[in-house]
């Protein structure tokens, strides 16, 4: 079987290693920056076509060990995929999201362990994509211009009402709170995250102005109580079928006159096509279970639909790339103490997601959207500034 | 007749005096701002179920008169129409869009007369939304921080190739030229436009770096030649059938690396449902014939599918509100010497278009975005900075 695929493996002249489950070893092409063990011999038929998520399936369950540079693993893994792979155009199928599915997906990744992400996430545990103002910033720089950048978006202003929809480990809501004097509720569907987030206002002595609560978006009343409403890598989870109901409820969660930031990740077509060889398959099998990454435009109109108006766009794509690298080296050098934290196969899993989600950003598989929307008064005035300057000043 | 009708009428107590054929006058409310005159007996059943087409179609062919500051007839025409007209749900039927069709309907608004256009534009006749930085610039002001504000959205350099399609007089291509050193093709459906912004190019000397041509953008070779492409109040022209070959042809003029600006006009509702009272039938009928305005995401998807990947989008609704005050105002201003310039049927239409749109912008009829997206390399890369903080310096 090996032996009829070597021919076409050896014509991409990867620099890749093949070590076997009988000791032989067969390099693919010079100086080999990659050795990929093969464990079990079935594996091989794979080799045929593969694809990511057949590779990374493969490596997550013992069938295949990794040896080298992940981001030079990905690289290989997707030229392997792009020259071998089946041709790929079906749109994955709606996934099912009512309440308990939901808040069974958040457990399942959010809920890993606080410990583990606090190894390779900023100080602030920030689990979204950083801000990089000049692109020489470490991650905590990056990730605290990130919040900046968002109240500033928001332009929050003493003594206002933020609703966090999705607040993690409640990083942007203490921020907010200490820096922009704001009220902040935020909810997660995540108790370990709700357990570390409240510890860490409590420490932070923030108890009078953030309230983080474990809830549900669908469970907040819909009475336009908050000023600003902010949602940081939440819509991701909201699944396309619930999206409009999602931006319904953020825009009657908000006053007239008030303000609305989508920030989350979309995908690369408007039918959701795939792009990348079975990378999305590994994401929703292992990595974020029902997740479901809209288009700009789908999101953008679910935000239109609900009455809010559209009234700036960012791209951040290469920022995320750039968030991703740090995430990942950042766990690869901590590996032994991750091993103690989490089972081997969950490590394995994070470890090929964060590299390749990297790759994936930087080679615009996915993208990354900031989107303010405001809720214009009656009369259509806003209070908005003219300009945008002063998010620069 | 009118008899009937005034109950009803007077219920609303507008700041509104009818004048009749008969010589009597009847005030619909206390202090009235705006005396409508009743040319025509046969207009009154018009009142019963008013519309801004209705009113505006009567005015625009002598059925009436009007008396009064024009944005006060704007919004006595709005209340009006709100209180007593016909309910409208059903969306405008696509317009036809061949090359014959479009540059009547382009001549038709933009041959109307040079000299008319400069009696009320800037110096630099620059026809579409200005930019007001912080809300006090005067219209000259605001209309050369626009130009200022594209060229560098475009991240434009010394030596590059703009197209600039639908160039109007030439007013961005020359500042492009002359304050960022590129080469500007301009192409333009209207003699006219051409005529004037050649002089104009040739009075500044700029004949070796700006080149303006008679020319439909389907015309135009898809080879790349371009590192920009701007187009500014010209896909409300294309018409949905048309926007996604329009985007493939811009897509495909820019370079690999290179950026494409959208600035245009688009819709307050996805499904092109009307905003407005008659609004868009009167602009469709005697100002923009043909003309259509996409929803952001519609122009948005069709940016998206040509390959092109959107980094920035920016709302300048009431830019244009703003823009059209100063308009409508300067003409306003000059009404004499106007209508030495054009017959007075055309002076009636441009009259409550200006003073209209200002009227709908401003309560978010109709909202004005500037897309700007970039043609990726092969490998996801793109050369704009890390952040816009360099449009604010």
């Amino acid at each position: 079987m090996l032996a009829s695929l070597l021919p076409a493996l050896r014509g991409l002249s990867l620099p890749l290693r093949l070590q076997l489950w009988d000791g032989k070893a067969i390099d693919l092409g010079p100086a080999p920056s990659v050795t990929l063990a093969i464990n079990d011999p079935e594996i091989v038929a794979d080799l045929a076509h593969p694809s990511l998520d057949l590779l990374g399936a493969a490596y997550v369950e013992g069938r295949l060990d990794l040896d080298g540079p992940l981001d030079e693993v990905i690289r290989i893994g997707d030229e392997l995929s792009r020259a071998l792979g089946k041709d790929e155009t079906a749109a994955p199928l709606p996934e099912s999201h009512d309440k308990a599915t939901d808040a069974e997906a958040i457990s399942y990744h959010y809920d890993l362990s606080n410990d583990f992400y606090q190894l390779w996430l900023d100080r602030d545990m920030v689990y979204s994509c950083g801000y990089f103002e000049t692109g020489t910033e470490d991650l905590d720089q990056a990730q605290q211009a990130k919040l900046r950048h968002l109240c500033r978006k928001l332009r929050l202003k003493p003594g206002e009402r933020l609703l966090d929809v999705g607040c993690g480990w409640g990083g942007l809501a203490r921020f907010a709170a200490r820096e922009f004097g704001v009220e902040v509720l935020g909810i997660t569907l995540s108790r370990e995250q709700l357990k570390l987030g409240r510890e860490r206002v409590a420490a932070e002595g923030l108890e009078g102005q953030v309230q983080l609560e474990l809830m549900d978006y669908r469970d907040l009343p819909r009475d336009g109580q908050f000023d600003k409403v902010v949602s940081v890598g939440m819509f991701e989870h909201v699944g396309q079928a619930n999206l409009p109901l999602y931006c319904r409820q953020l825009s009657e969660m908000v006053r007239p006159g008030g303000l609305v930031m989508n920030h989350g990740i979309t995908s690369r077509h408007i039918d959701g096509r795939p792009v990348g060889h079975g990378a999305g398959e590994f994401i929703g099998r292992y990595v974020f279970p029902h997740g479901e990454l809209p288009h700009l435009v789908k999101i953008g109109a679910c935000i239109s639909e609900s009455g809010l108006e559209i009234v700036d766009v960012e791209s951040l794509r290469l920022h995320y790339a750039r968030t991703l690298d740090f995430w990942s080296r950042r766990l690869e050098a901590n590996l032994d103490e991750a091993r103690r934290l989490v089972p081997e196969r969950a490590l394995r899993i994070w470890r090929v997601y964060l590299a390749g989600c990297a790759y994936g950003f930087r080679h615009n598989w996915i993208n990354l959207h900031q989107i303010l929307a405001t809720k214009p008064h009656e009369d259509g005035s806003h209070e908005l500034p003219w300009s945008r300057a002063d998010l620069y000043r």
